[in-house]
């Protein structure tokens, strides 16, 4: 059992804010469903597991090189941040990409406010197997607990990772990676050409979309063909589109 | 002014529960965003405006034959349903679809649980264009407080229906509309060919997706080809893909 003065438990409770995550490149998932899908798919990246006092853990879970801490009902009270805790809490170190980019299929999302939404493009980009997701300046955090909750384990399946996105795009073009900017603006899906399997592809904020600066860098403004009255769609309903149509067009 | 034992002000308290609205086919919308929309785009569909006492109407909305009633703080407090009030409510008769089915395009829910994920189909579906949205029989209400807030005000542009989406599904197969169902065990979309642009979609509930038996009612079962690892798409995100995909292909 660990003490609540503990420097340990101290650190721990820190890793409900931002700063700290940011700092420490650490951060906290909640629930059995989380920390199973990070230890069989990313245990490397799991740090330490705290439990309820009434917890027990699977014996099928590899947990070798986990450090485990049994917490009174009380510390783990402290800790949690959701409503109905239950009773697991895992410590992980957050993913990196390749320190040279490389040609890949990646997602930069631009001012996304809403945790949830955000949730909802990383498993998206999980789903189409992309190599990397990038969070701009203005972003939601990444590995905030609503965002984790709503990506349903993504996280442990491809690096998410904040960046200034117009230096990003800079860098992908010297890579010769097509860039393509979602845009209410831009061409209709089936009046542009794909270039091949490699992209960055570039969403914006539910409001405005993706800033002006960072759309001038795109090779390509695109527009999904809607034939309706809505405004426009949710910013994780567009990327998934987006993502599909570069998929079967640039692999066709 | 209306008093809180007025019979009026009874039955609006009612309609936040979905059971009377059922039986009165009315619901409540909140907040000058929604209410904007209705008044412009469905104005036939709004029967009451009540505003909080210091709210005032803008000038401009199209208001000729809708009631309006100024309420107490009090009142409107009672009925809210937000955290935090906008000061204006109105209460909206539930649109129909034609009483005949003709050949159209059509998304069909089946067991949908959450009313933000609802919302953002409904949304979807309009930005599409579609003819009408029909919610299943275990579907989450389509009238409720959030589902409402995240359609974002698509309520206004195409019928939301709840109906047994089985009897449905055979009425469609007697106008002769294509019945296309998403499931994880369909073909992928490249395989399959569209039939012209109109059509019945089937999208299912977040864990289980359709059931076997209205599935089985499809002239195709269709899947999303995805390359990545996370297990299922978001069931908005699928359907905004799988809508795109009809479009795409039907009009083609």
């Amino acid at each position: 059992m660990v003490s609540l003065q503990n420097e340990k438990v101290k650190l721990w409770k820190k890793l409900k804010l931002r700063k700290w995550r940011e700092r420490e490149q650490k951060y906290l998932i909640e629930g059995p469903h989380l920390v199973q899908e990070a230890v069989f798919s990313a245990r490397e990246q799991v740090n330490t597991i705290l439990i309820d006092e009434a917890f027990h853990l699977p014996a099928e879970w590899p947990l070798d090189g986990i450090e485990i801490f049994q917490v009174t009902h009380k510390i783990f009270t402290e800790l949690t941040q959701t409503e109905t805790p239950q009773g697991i809490i895992a410590i992980c170190e957050m993913s990196r990409p390749a320190v040279l980019l490389k040609p890949g299929r990646y997602l930069l999302v631009d001012g996304v406010q809403d945790p949830g939404n955000l949730g909802t493009l990383i498993r998206t980009a999980d789903a189409f197997g992309l190599d990397t997701i990038y969070l701009g300046d203005g972003c939601v955090d990444g590995y905030n607990a609503k965002t984790l909750r709503s990506a349903q384990g993504s996280h442990f399946h491809l690096p998410v990772v904040h960046k200034n996105l117009f230096q990003l795009s800079k860098e992908m073009k010297a890579q010769k990676i097509p860039l393509y900017g979602s845009s209410l603006q831009g061409h209709e899906l089936d009046q542009v050409s794909v270039n091949g399997p490699y992209f960055g592809l570039v969403v914006g904020n539910e409001g405005n979309g993706a800033s002006p600066e960072l759309l001038a860098e795109m090779d390509q403004q695109v527009k999904i063909p809607m034939r309706g009255s809505a405004e426009s769609l949710n910013v994780a309903v567009a990327s998934g589109i987006l993502l599909y149509w570069l998929q079967a067009k640039g692999l066709a």
